[in-house]
């Protein structure tokens, strides 16, 4: 949570005599988001919220991200939207960073969400991968099962100086999965990190949906895994199976899940606690002097994957 | 510019409690000021700063702090006014620290402002001096001259790593500043932090002062000093005397100057630089791994100290 490449008001009034969108009156960095600098920016026309790229994004990459809000935001979805400027780009250079404008939206993450956010949260998230069928972009998901050898192979050695047993849980973990990962469920546009940072309310409605920056092309089931992995765990490491059970039904009010996804549900879980555990892990170990931002623990992630592994069938996640 | 200490909406909502402002709508960590954390929040009443004390203010300095914003912004100086809890109390404990909420003012902050700007920046100053004067509250200086020597002797050993000669450099102006600093000019309440970041414009009008938390009782024309390093140099260290002139012009369109004053900008100028030096060399030798904020070059001020070593007479300030 910090920005990371300092833009002066000076620098903003030349980037935006591209857009058609007024002179800033409120223009104020963001602590919001690990990968890129954010800006909330007023003008006379508006609310919105200026992006730099920083270098965990990959600009090629960008296109199929503003292109994926663009779309979802058309068709009714409440995320926010690239502004085009009046050249119709929706991206520019800006301080040795590409930039881009989106709309502003209201409402408030939760650190704590009840049930009935978890409800409204797995609806929202059904209705994201409803809306994502007919977005003809594609992105392969890099943090999947590929991704994940990748990450243990860099961690290998330091993982067990963050916790005791950790690199063989990592390493027969992956052994599992690898052998047991479904391949045939249905695909579409995820979000891949709906966590409650990612998700806005106002009034217990979804208000907002942001950071789209992991989203791409996987199995819809694994999303849900990962909203599960997010939403449903107490502080303490416990599972709330009521949470679970709403945020199931939220979803499947929206879309079944087939027979084979509920099949898949405790190994998506698995597979998901691990990817956020391995890059937690990877962030953990490789933590710059020079960061602006704080790591998250990564054994928050062990401790689900624990529990994942004892999860016997899938009617125990409230299904 | 980070935040340090963690809000979520709920630790939120029970502290809105005892305010009369109304439900979050927004609530955004900013990137603003070194000393505290800071929130954006908008209810249905309006929109506010929330600011979190952190270590480097002694919250026992807050009424004092709270009070002079709300003397000033109640004379109608443009500066957050603290918003009062139905008990009436300024500010009450969140998360460890101690918080305030204040009203939020529109504007932009400058990198590079110009000889107009520096004009009504220099008369806003005067006018914060002059709406100073029956505030009845008093707060030393701990960052005048003997503040200065403790930090000098904090830094010493590791000034020449950080610019060769800094060391004596350093000594050299503590001893000339303690045989020839003016102790009998005009005194009252002073910003003492008076730099671009702390002032918003909008359309070319001062629409806000910010950040009194150095805000102390001491030498008016030792402000005004402070304030002439901070906007009238270039970002290759050259001094703009347009500027200077610009701002003094401005600052005596409101209040004049005395002989006294006048005859002691240069030592004042040296004092000020010298104060900004310190600080900074304090905070860049003693970075910490953990910080979430980039120290500031130091070298800057060393730049500017030694233009002010120069000046011969007040004129060349463009008295």
């Amino acid at each position: 949570m910090a920005v990371y490449t300092d833009v002066s008001f000076e620098d903003l009034e030349e980037f935006l005599e591209a857009y058609d969108i007024g002179g800033a009156q409120v223009f104020k960095g963001i602590a919001e988001g690990v990968s890129n600098s954010n800006y909330y920016l007023e003008t006379d026309k508006g609310r919105f919220i200026l992006t730099l790229y920083e270098k965990r994004i990959d600009t090629e990459e960008l296109p199929f991200f503003l292109g994926l809000m663009e779309h979802l935001a058309a068709a009714g979805l409440p995320c926010p939207t690239p502004v085009r400027m009046r050249a119709q780009s929706s991206s520019g250079p800006l301080n040795g960073r590409i930039a881009a404008i989106l709309t502003f939206l209201e409402g408030i993450s939760l650190h704590r969400p009840t049930a009935e956010h978890c409800h409204v949260a797995g609806r929202a998230l059904a209705e994201l991968h409803r809306t994502g069928a007919d977005f003809s972009g594609r992105r392969d998901n890099t943090l999947g099962l590929e991704g994940w050898k990748s990450l243990a192979t860099d961690c290998n050695a330091h993982a067990d100086g963050v916790a005791v047993g950790l690199q063989q849980l990592i390493a027969s973990e992956l052994t599992f999965l690898e052998g047991k990962w479904p391949k045939e469920l249905p695909r579409g546009i995820i979000h891949a990190d709906f966590f409650p940072d990612n998700v806005l309310f106002l009034d217990k409605k979804v208000s907002g949906i942001i950071d789209f920056y992991f989203a791409c092309y996987d199995a819809l089931a694994y999303d849900l895994a990962v909203t599960l992995n997010a939403w449903c765990f107490e502080q303490d490491g416990g599972f709330n199976v009521t949470k679970s059970k709403a945020m199931l039904a939220g979803y499947q009010s929206v879309r079944r899940l087939t027979p084979a996804e509920c099949a898949a549900l405790p190994i998506l879980s698995r597979g998901a606690a691990l990817r956020f555990l391995l890059t937690r892990l990877y962030d953990w170990v490789n933590k710059s002097p020079d960061a602006l931002v704080r790591p998250k623990d990564p054994r928050q992630f062990e401790k689900r994957l624990r529990f994942h592994r004892n999860v016997r069938n899938p009617e125990e996640y409230g299904l």
